[in-house]
């Protein structure tokens, strides 16, 4: 095969069909960035929101809650999620974190299945996600269980006595992605519900939530969504099940008439009995404008993009990168590929700061890996042809091999 | 008693100690603010604080976590609020909303308080809190109970099953004020643990959690905390209990070492153990900016002023309100008053409107309150005598009576 060069590389961005999405974030013009999959760029439009919102809280106050419909913004932001999932407006609404989420759905999970007593997930699925089911196993007092397995071994693991499977979309360390529609086929022909985690797949292809027969699913904001640093999450729950939740985490936001005050707990009639607290206000105008990335692209167009960056990521690693210990830990069948590749290095960590140094972001995720992500509306071809040289020098000089570069950060 | 003049009245803003904490707010010029005890104003500091944010997201990126020091913002916030609250640092972080934080504590003290099966609160509590207890008494099958009595009635309600006391500080509709210390030690008698909800008195006076004994408390940021619409809340953790709870809530922040991304669960050594997802960096920064105006200022002089101006308010009604029907629903008694005045009135929504609209917000609780809240940061003396002018006028007039101000809004 002859070497991939770098104006080849360029013509593949004068054809992107996505390529004037990019202007739609403030990037530095000095780094490249292939950490979107941590933390989405900033929109452009991001600060005029915010302006906004505070130039409301300083001149309507309290008003602000009717007349910027403040109080619609949790309901109105998860219809406009529930396009990228492929999920019907009202099964979605923002609120709380991940985490949260996940614990709201876990509860009701268990509630709808009552007699079932095992949450069924994979033993690398991301922490936060097993660490809420371990809290939850300790406060009902181990009357049920978490189980926990390889992937492979998931649908034989599906016994009578799960009342659901959990599972993370794509797999924050290595971006292996599981069939959605599949393992919800199985864990439905066992009785169990469904609970998917779409934090590191939502807005970096289309899903297909409804037409797959997910029964709940949450959501970050800040990763491919493009809500800022800590953006509020999303729960989905399909609307044969709404009506029948009766959420465990139940607050006054979630209530059918919160301001009554009426002291018995009546959950409202439609996704927001999922609220538990007030929204927040200031993050949610930001999440707003991450979503606000999204009008009118084409998210098949989207995946598209994700998948050749990717490839030419592995192509080029190949090409330049060869002998130097990386080995890959991303699957390479399309079908199972999310939007990051990555590498497994003794030195990982090391390797990573000295080319965050060099201007190219991913980020480490122990023990031992490199991630690049892939948002496909502001990263270019370039991009990733750039961060493969950066990253070929930082192995070929051994850059990387300097104390300075061991030294643990708080937030890898 | 002669009547008291606007004169009079400007006299006492002349010498208030705390008269330039004014110019910490942007506050519209045609309105007198009463409702700060629902939505704080709006900082001066809060739109550059949120700007910095922003900026640092478009530049730093995910190296914000690190750089920014926005994985530490919960704790360092939490120790600002330590100080509002008469609290050590280290007791306090902030985290998630006042609902979700009121679940995780009274999860926290079942599970210290194991073998006792109540949660005592009171019936007039604040709807949110009475949710979140009924929502785990659900979750938790009845093996626990949520008993509510009327506040003269807690004290003998707290029977050997009841494993916490439940109470908010002031009464949301009344402005009524618990004795803190002496229902705090009542409960400690009674072998239960207390927990209290400070959303509306924090910020509004000084508070002695340690000096009380205090267990758990949580509170709200964007109240008298000035944090922004929906602002993060926080939760206090007496330092004895700290590490005897295992979070049932417990997610992948409040692990010990969250980026080892080690899949079981181990509980933060400190407070930090009390957070669940990832920080809302942007409105952190907001709640940081509201904490700000707190900066050197003694919250004796606050409660002072606070006091000063409901009693104003008061004598004012007297004077100037008289035969329109207006029945005081606050306490007299200093020791028993919030930072809030209420009258009840059968038409007291649309009386609530018709006063909006005379540019006086203050605002309206189910079944028929009209609130007014003393900010004393920001409130002036002439604000409360220009308020009681126009809800003269409205009375007076019966500009109320008018199908307009009977339609209600969502949010009150």
């Amino acid at each position: 095969m002859s070497s991939i060069t770098r104006s080849a590389v360029e013509a593949m961005d004068a054809c992107d069909p996505l390529a004037s999405c990019r202007a739609r974030f403030a990037l530095p013009s000095n780094v490249v960035y292939l950490d979107g999959n941590s933390l989405g760029a900033l929109p452009v439009g991001a600060s005029a929101r915010l302006s906004e919102v505070v130039e409301a809280w300083g001149r309507d106050l309290i008003r602000g809650w009717n007349r910027r419909d403040w109080i619609g913004w949790p309901k109105r932001m998860g219809d406009r999620i529930a396009r990228l999932i492929g999920a019907r407006a009202g099964e979605v609404i923002v609120a709380d974190s991940t985490s949260v989420n996940v614990f709201k759905l876990l509860l009701a999970a268990l509630d709808l299945r009552r007699g079932r007593s095992v949450i069924l997930s994979e033993t690398d699925n991301f922490p936060t996600d097993l660490h809420v089911a371990q809290g939850l196993v300790h406060m009902l007092d181990k009357r049920v269980g978490l189980r926990t397995v390889d992937a492979p071994a998931l649908p034989g693991a599906l016994g009578r006595d799960v009342a659901v499977l959990m599972l993370t979309h794509v797999n924050y360390r290595t971006g292996g992605m599981h069939d959605m529609a599949a393992l919800t086929a199985a864990a439905h022909d066992a009785g169990a519900l469904a609970l998917w985690d779409l934090s590191h797949s939502a807005g970096a292809m289309p899903l297909a939530l409804d037409e797959a027969g997910v029964d709940l699913a949450v959501g970050g904001g800040y990763k491919f969504l493009n809500g800022g640093p800590g953006a509020p999450a999303y729960v989905f729950v399909a609307e044969r099940w709404l009506e029948r939740i009766r959420p465990a985490l139940s607050g006054w936001m979630g209530h059918a008439r919160p301001f009554d005050f009426d002291t018995t707990y009546e959950p409202a009639p439609g996704i927001e009995r999922l609220l538990v607290g007030t929204p927040p206000v200031l993050s949610l105008a930001a999440l707003d404008a991450g979503l606000e990335t999204f009008q009118g692209v084409d998210l098949a167009l989207v995946r598209a993009k994700s998948l050749a960056l990717g490839t030419l990521f592995r192509q080029l690693v190949e090409q330049e990168c060869d002998g130097f210990g990386l080995r890959l830990v991303s699957p390479l069948d399309p079908e199972r590929c999310g939007s990051q590749v990555c590498y497994a290095h003794a030195e990982g960590y090391a390797i990573m700061q000295a080319l965050i140094e060099n201007g190219v972001i991913g980020d480490f995720r122990a023990p031992n890996v490199l991630r690049f992500g892939f948002a496909p509306l502001y990263v270019r071809h370039v991009d990733v042809f750039d961060a493969v040289v950066a990253l070929r020098s930082v192995l070929s000089t051994r850059a990387w091999d300097d104390p300075r570069f061991r030294t643990r950060a708080l937030v890898t």
